[in-house]
């Protein structure tokens, strides 16, 4: 089941260039873990912004919750879900 | 180039039955056309509302408007427009 | 699977008042079978206004959105969907 | 009576670890307690957020306005309160 | 139990005058009844706008999303409800 | 003259709770001594939130501003204020 | 007693020229004897909008609504009213 | 040539209280020394709010931007700017 | 003087397509004579959208308030302007 | 290709003087650089405020994000992009 999710990341400034540098280093790393499972779809950054578009495909609502309350930046991270359907007009 | 679109289409009451399926059916021959053709990549239909997430793959914002403005139903469409980049925890 | 919907209704002047009452008919009509067939789990009328807060509880984000679809006052409604899981603190 | 609330919980960064995990722990003490009283009726997760939709059944606004100023994380939650009558659709 | 309720009125253009001075007629007597039973406590006009703050003092929500339904002007108002307590730092 | 308030209370975190108790102690006593002299002639705590409604009658504006000036809680509250006027369903 | 008023009109399509013009110019000529009667102090167009800020100098709220009541273009205008006081640093 | 501006101050909780009086006492002087070569044209208290209404008479955008941009409360304070016209109701 | 514009247009279904037309055509020329006088020195359309950001260069707010409202889809245009100034890292 | 700009900077009050100094005077050196290699074509302050509007001609979304990421006071502004074009009443 697809989801759609936009993620806007605010790292505050208390946060120190080291923890955030592995808050990140981390959330690279399980995304790109997720992705090879299929999981994380598509992730695309929005151009001028810390944040991205992101396409989950996951088995139900609990496994996409699940999955966002993992990621070492979810924290300091905005995030808007939008439940996906197949469109009438996707060839796909 | 990649570009995230949020089409949100809202067709007046004013818009007689025939004329919205003809806008409909056009619409959907030309998005399919467009998918065919690699620049209209993804649309998913947003769960519970009239409306879409579409990627788009043209050669520059010019292209991006000229295939916006020539969907049938555009009048019809609030339109959301947002330039992607290849996010750096991509693994494609 | 649960989702969360807020729906507002907003019939026009246009809409005589028989065609409005037959749509709200027939509205109640399916809500009712909807919600003896436990799709539509959970109802309320939100005081002072004529809208609802609902529970549906269905197979898939394409069965909510069908569901939806198919509701009499639909392209009258004005609809929040949030997908939702199981609270960490609840009972059941 | 019945009230649909809205609590979105935001715990400063200043709060340290411990004594949030306690302000948790007491919070879900206390939402069961009231569960179990029947007070607090339904609590759902929204998927993706660290947010609930919760429906109160209790005797009056007083009793409402008690219960949600006693909970511990009652300081760190932004809350959206509405009352809810009975559907005229509803089946219950 | 007490509920604070904004009244916002839009009369469109497309109602006749004569029916909207009816409309305006018939719910001045319908609020003056109600004031003289005590449910409609406090109204207050404010200053520049078509609109009025008032208290509802009723059983219950029920009462309260009844009374505002049976108002003339009903279909052409926006609403916001918030209910009421006694506050702390209160002499009455 | 009669105005609307709508107060919404934030005390920052920073506030050590010996200040905080001092800071309404003092409020409680000024709110009373101002309703006793019919000055704040309502005040509502609003369902839910640390906020209230209230009714001021005072001379003119300048008094109204004098008096949310001199609140010892004003420097941590959100204010919103509409002027009234006498409603012309009003019966008093 | 001071008011400082944002007022935008919206003169519907529906309005014929001729009563739109008609409307234009009473409310022309009322403008100009409340300001020299003193109590439309000052009105200014705000640039690149249908739109003006004025300050009204009048003895109370209920001489500002029947003022604003009166205006020939009121139903047609979209009204921000504040109240206004001596500034500590104004000179005047 | 005119300009309206809302300025709403902000002084963060972190400014020590010398500091603030100091910020203030020399606000208020270049304000009157402003409002005396009348370029400061008009300064009005918003009842209830730590904020203003001021028409600013300058000889274009850069002086009104120069002029701004030196007020010691500048860095606290929110801002608003619309360039004005005179109004055609206008009798100045 | 320069100043910001965005002007987002939204011709009602109501207008004719020939009178839509028209008004379009007058819009281009009207532009394009200014532009050549050097009066609306940048206007670029925003992509995916019927709207436009200009520059405009004139001798005051007057004289730029008269060359909007002169604009033929003015009436069917939602306008934002901004007074601009040299940057201090403009290189121009 | 071109892309408005908006960028509203907020350098927070415990970046010391020197840094903050630092960051804009090598923000100043940048951006310079890139307007005379032709990226950043147009830069106006936004008269009243700490923020500006800039026009940038690169070659893609990606050089745009790049550019926008390298800006020393990128972590401290909010900023809004929009993809341009040519406008069919441009002139150039």
């Amino acid at each position: 089941m697809l989801y759609h999710v936009k993620m806007t990341v605010n790292i505050p400034a208390s946060i120190k260039k080291e923890e955030a540098d592995e808050l990140k280093r981390t959330e690279k790393e399980l995304s790109q873990r997720l992705q090879k499972e299929g999981k994380w779809k598509h992730i695309w950054r929005i151009a001028g912004h810390y944040a991205n578009y992101s396409i989950f495909d996951v088995k139900d609502n609990e496994e996409l919750h699940d999955l966002l309350m993992q990621l070492p930046l979810f924290p300091y991270m905005e995030i808007e879900v939008n439940a996906l359907c197949k469109h009438p007009s996707s060839i796909i």
